[in-house]
């Protein structure tokens, strides 16, 4: 048999091996682009080893270290099992055509196939951070089964739909130690992300170590800050994971902090203090002074080696101008340049930054605010305004990256973050070329509400979902799907050391001031967090960055999956699709729900942290009632009176309102109960 | 007034406003000597501070500062809250008389008082680790009310009963990380324990570094060791918890891990590899040759100034002598020195190895089979025997440490370890100077079925009454009281960061590969791991150091606290005394036991890991639907016939064989209730 017959005829055997058949039961997220399912498994027991082929073994090795380690971790096997073999065959071979560059670049290549048989698995990629790609995708394929650990017989070629897919962490508002954002560079890590924005600098704190100008982190940090040592421990954690560190420092707005130790920086005399509260603030640089910008250079210039991305944003959003209006000096300056606005002012300042910026060797990072058509098109527009404001930047020759709709701290559901596509809206317009400028995105954690011990609950799961839809094909859509692929995926990133599950009954605890959090849960398993910007609206004293994150709305997810599932089941009930279990869980559920309030009496009673939770907890009883109601009606078949019906709704509407910064879930769907008990059927659907 | 009258009025009016009511309601553990609880409380808010009174401020700071760092975990306070305060006046204020020394040294005064009244709290101490035991008392009294986080208002006045009060780990069988290390760190020092004794050599491990002999952890640790540097600081990080740190080099025996970079040290020529098995091994030192002390000598020189405590720990135990035998010039030695046995041989080796001990400034500590009256008397003895070896010692001038009765590892429950006393058997009849020669005890856990996953669950919470046990005063005895304690002791450890409790549901997760573990834990909830050594001789495989701690026996808990609740509840119903409430709930549980086996059989068919559980979940079921049959019986008050009971008891005694190595702990309640329905009283006690 000649070679190539031979060849024709086993690549034949293995296309028959492989089909197309679900690879959406495969717990992968984000969906690689072409997924393959075969038939068998490739075993993963203590004699599993990972080798090399090729030039590149000895830059592979980290990356193999870390595989292997999360593997164990998994399997629970001792750190003695599961090697990396340097001679001798290995179940899983991996090969990166090229080397990796010192310092990780906006674009490598990081796709990868990878195919499992039931003898062995191959793992190649044109780069380490490919090979780092595809071994995320198989640690996720791993699966307990009655013939031990496995990895399905699978094909998958992937690569990513955007170079650039972030997530933002704001240490600014709430100092968020070391520790906690490594295990959160583990979770983007495990989600393929790679760029991790580093927000260092606010109003409220400034976050890293200046020896060019220490009184910024002595005066503005409360001592909350990160030495140039832990900078550079981070960003080598981030780059043996693939990921780039992009550190923003917010200017000439957010940077009351700065004006503490400086204060000749601001456009008002001091002294300044850390900011405590919330919001936008006066406070600005004063653009018109020479020392601001010889000030900037020293820093940028310090900070430009700390960081060696090539990327360095400067912020540049909501400045409120009124600093500049109060002072005469300034308003002289723009008169005499010719300066129409203070948006024409800032645009001036944001023109010298950036040549400070691109002198020591760096592209400019903004927000929408800094787009101005006169800057050089390197600079990159991050966009929480939207796509259109997305689209007309790249129109104008500027990369972008979308951040709206990926806000976390707005407490949407995932779903709702899911549907949000960079290449919506005007940008779906676009020229091919004009396309490529729009980069990716980031999800951004703004920090007003997180502290060390729920932001993990904040970002995560969550933030799995953005990273699908920066990674994977647009038309990956499929909801249900997701939140399947979503709740593996969660608990899954326990094994990284992730809180977001493990800290949720401790907190519950707290507040309870004991052991016995079950009511406590079953309420907290139906409310979500208010949305947008509510909690500021509603809330019940001013919030600032030293009040105790230890509240019910605290502990509580943005994403009650409690309240989703049920409303499974009643869309299921309304349309007269159910079947008898469905009707019986729902019953389940509401029962368990209208009794919980006298459950939970006792406890409320024993702590201060309860009290505003007690119209809370009493409405999910209430609420409960009716959907039991409306459930009886719609079995036994009879119609409720219509003035019963107002009065149920008028509950319902009330009961939606957020109490103690909450929402109870479950309103909409007991709405859609009562609604089909009156054969008000208009509405369901 | 005068003001002498005036001091006895107001001590008159604090000893009105405080009575002996109940301070064992008080979450304390261990107990303190002397409690009086009083009326009203101290609110602990973000105004919360702490300073300091008198001149040893400097060295209390980084103990306040671990305080208020624990303080805001517990209440999620941020890092800005609560102060040291330097110069204004504190809430609760702090004097040390005396400073620390450089060295932490065995029986430094660690007395305090602690008062807290609704305005204020003082801790006055002799010593700054008298402080540190102090203020940890205050942290486990603070709890949440109607009213805010608060102290109860309190009198306190506390000592050790003993000196030393320690926890071994043995890290030689399975390597411990640093971390993980450091979080049992925090344990210790909340439970008021003060040293943590690092088993540092097995046959499976050398797991420090020497750059004396550098193949000892080259060779002999699979890369799992601390470097001079990791050693550091641990002993630092025990330093500022006021806990000792004290190295054991296991010697002449236990040392296999040592022959592999260093053959000659042995008593057979090798080549050696690393133990993975467990058990008594034959390797030992070669005692006959000059070689062995030189290396000793220097090793030891090596570690001696590594580790500054006082004492150094030799081990000396298990040597079985088959080398020993088995070596013609050993053999001709023994002869030539008139040693008798292999045991003289030994004591030959250990008054040697003594004399390089206290060259080095150390005083040597080893097992009790290290014991000869001709060892210098500053020797100390650790007893693996019990009261009766150390009455022994301690007659013969030694002092001692009990650690029978203490062994973590053999999964007692912990009213078993409660009852153990250092000073019972002869101990109790020693005259009063040789009774001040035992010192105290340690916990040990040997780590054969230990992972840095699961080592939590084995040492805590039980090892917190034995910290009661060493500290507390001998007539603490209260069994329910230890329990309720423990429970809310238990609890508040996962604020430490300890995974005793967080890591149950992911380990059953992993094992269930999903997220449906209800059922799972049901059963996981009413077993317990075969005790003793069991585990050793049921074996479904030959237990090595390489095989995965993965299986349900390695998730379950040693203690279960859902079997010893419903022991409680069937003692009050088998003796006559249960209310309907109590009944009620009893049915309710085996109602749930004997429907769980259904539930579980779908997870069961998943995966690998639960084939060994079936019999074990069929058996739950089983004893279930006979202990419902008892209670019917019991209900009606009629008699089962006296076939049936006979079959039920076999069946309970079946039931009652471990299966998968765990034992099914309602087993004997169960039996209870078919003997009170048959109205066998006469074991209803």
């Amino acid at each position: 048999m000649s070679r190539i017959v031979f060849v024709l005829m086993m690549s034949l055997l293995v296309s028959l091996a492989f089909g197309q058949s679900q690879p959406e039961s495969l717990p992968l997220m984000p969906m690689p682009a072409r997924v393959q399912t075969g038939a068998g498994w490739l075993v993963i027991d203590s004699s599993f080893s990972v080798g090399t082929r090729g030039p590149n073994e000895q830059e592979l090795q980290p990356a193999l270290e870390l595989f292997l380690n999360h593997l164990r971790r998994q399997m629970a096997m001792p750190p003695q099992d599961m090697k990396v073999s340097t001679n001798s065959p290995a179940q899983l071979v991996v090969h990166a055509e090229h080397g990796r560059k010192d310092v990780q670049e906006l674009g490598e290549d990081e796709s990868y196939s990878l195919e499992v048989t039931a003898t062995g698995a191959t793992l190649n990629a044109e780069t380490p951070i490919g090979v780092m790609r595809g071994l995320e995708t198989f640690l996720q394929l791993v699966q307990i089964t009655p013939q031990g650990f496995v990895v399905p017989a699978v094909r998958i070629h992937d690569q990513p739909r955007f170079p650039w897919r972030g997530l933002m962490i704001d240490v600014g508002r709430h100092f968020i130690p070391l520790d906690v954002l490594k295990r959160n560079l583990d979770g983007m890590a495990a989600l393929k992300l790679n760029v991790f924005h580093w927000h260092l600098s606010e109003n409220q704190g400034f976050r890293v170590e200046s020896k060019q100008f220490p009184k910024l982190q002595e005066m503005g940090s409360d001592g909350l800050y990160y030495t140039h040592a832990e900078v550079r421990e981070l960003i080598e954690y981030a780059r043996e994971r693939g990921i780039r560190v992009v550190p923003e420092f917010d200017m000439p707005g957010h940077s009351t902090a700065w004006f503490v130790g400086y204060p000749e920086l601001a456009s008002a005399p001091g002294p300044y203090q850390i900011e405590r509260k919330w919001g936008i603030f006066d406070p600005a640089m004063d653009p018109t002074e020479e020392r601001t910008y010889k000030f900037l250079d020293k820093f940028i210039g310090e900070m430009a080696a700390l960081f060696p991305d090539r990327y360095f944003h400067i912020g540049g959003d909501e400045v409120n101008g009124k600093q500049w209006d109060a002072n005469p000096k300034i308003q002289a300056f723009r008169r005499a340049h010719g300066l129409k606005s203070n948006q024409d002012l800032q645009a001036y300042f944001n023109t010298r930054v950036q040549k400070i910026v691109s002198k020591h060797g760096k592209i400019m990072i903004g927000w929408d605010e800094v787009l101005r058509p006169d800057l050089p098109k390197d600079v990159v527009i991050q966009s929480w305004r939207g796509q259109d404001s997305l689209a007309a930047a790249s129109k104008q020759g500027f990369r972008g990256l979308l951040s709206f709709g990926y806000y976390l701290d707005l407490m949407w559901p995932a779903s709702r973050h899911y549907a949000v596509d960079p290449m919506s809206d005007n940008a779906a317009n676009l020229a091919p070329e004009e396309k490529q400028r729009i980069l990716g995105g980031e999800a951004c954690m703004w920090s007003e509400y997180v502290s060390p011990e729920n932001i993990d609950s904040r970002v995560w799961p969550r933030m799995a979902v953005i990273a699908e839809r920066l990674w994977s094909a647009q038309d990956v859509q499929d909801v249900n799907s997701m939140y399947t692929r979503l709740d593996a995926t969660s608990r899954w990133l326990d094994w990284l050391g992730l809180t977001h599950n493990s800290s949720y009954d401790p907190m519950l605890r707290r507040i309870a001031g004991s052991d016995r959090i079950k009511p406590l849960r079953t309420l907290a398993d139906v409310v979500e967090p208010v949305k947008d910007y509510t909690r500021e609206e509603t809330a019940p004293v001013e919030p600032t960055s030293l009040l105790p994150l230890n509240r019910f709305v605290d502990a509580t997810r943005p994403e009650s999956e409690t309240a989703r599932r049920f409303g499974i089941l009643v869309e299921a009930i309304a349309s007269g699709k159910a079947d008898d279990s469905a009707r019986r869980e729902a019953r389940e559920w509401l029962v368990r729900w209208q009794n919980n309030d006298a459950a939970l009496q006792p406890v409320e009673a024993q702590s201060f942290l309860l009290k505003e939770v007690v119209p809370l907890s009493h409405n999910l009883s209430q609420v409960s009632a009716i959907g039991l109601q409306a459930l009886d009606s719609l079995q036994r078949g009879d119609r409720p009176g219509k003035e019963m019906v107002t009065t149920q709704l008028s509950t319902l509407q009330s009961a939606e309102q957020q109490r103690a910064q909450l929402l109870l879930m479950i309103v909409p769907s007991v709405r859609k109960l009562v609604e089909a008990s009156a054969g008000e059927t208009s509405s369901v659907h």
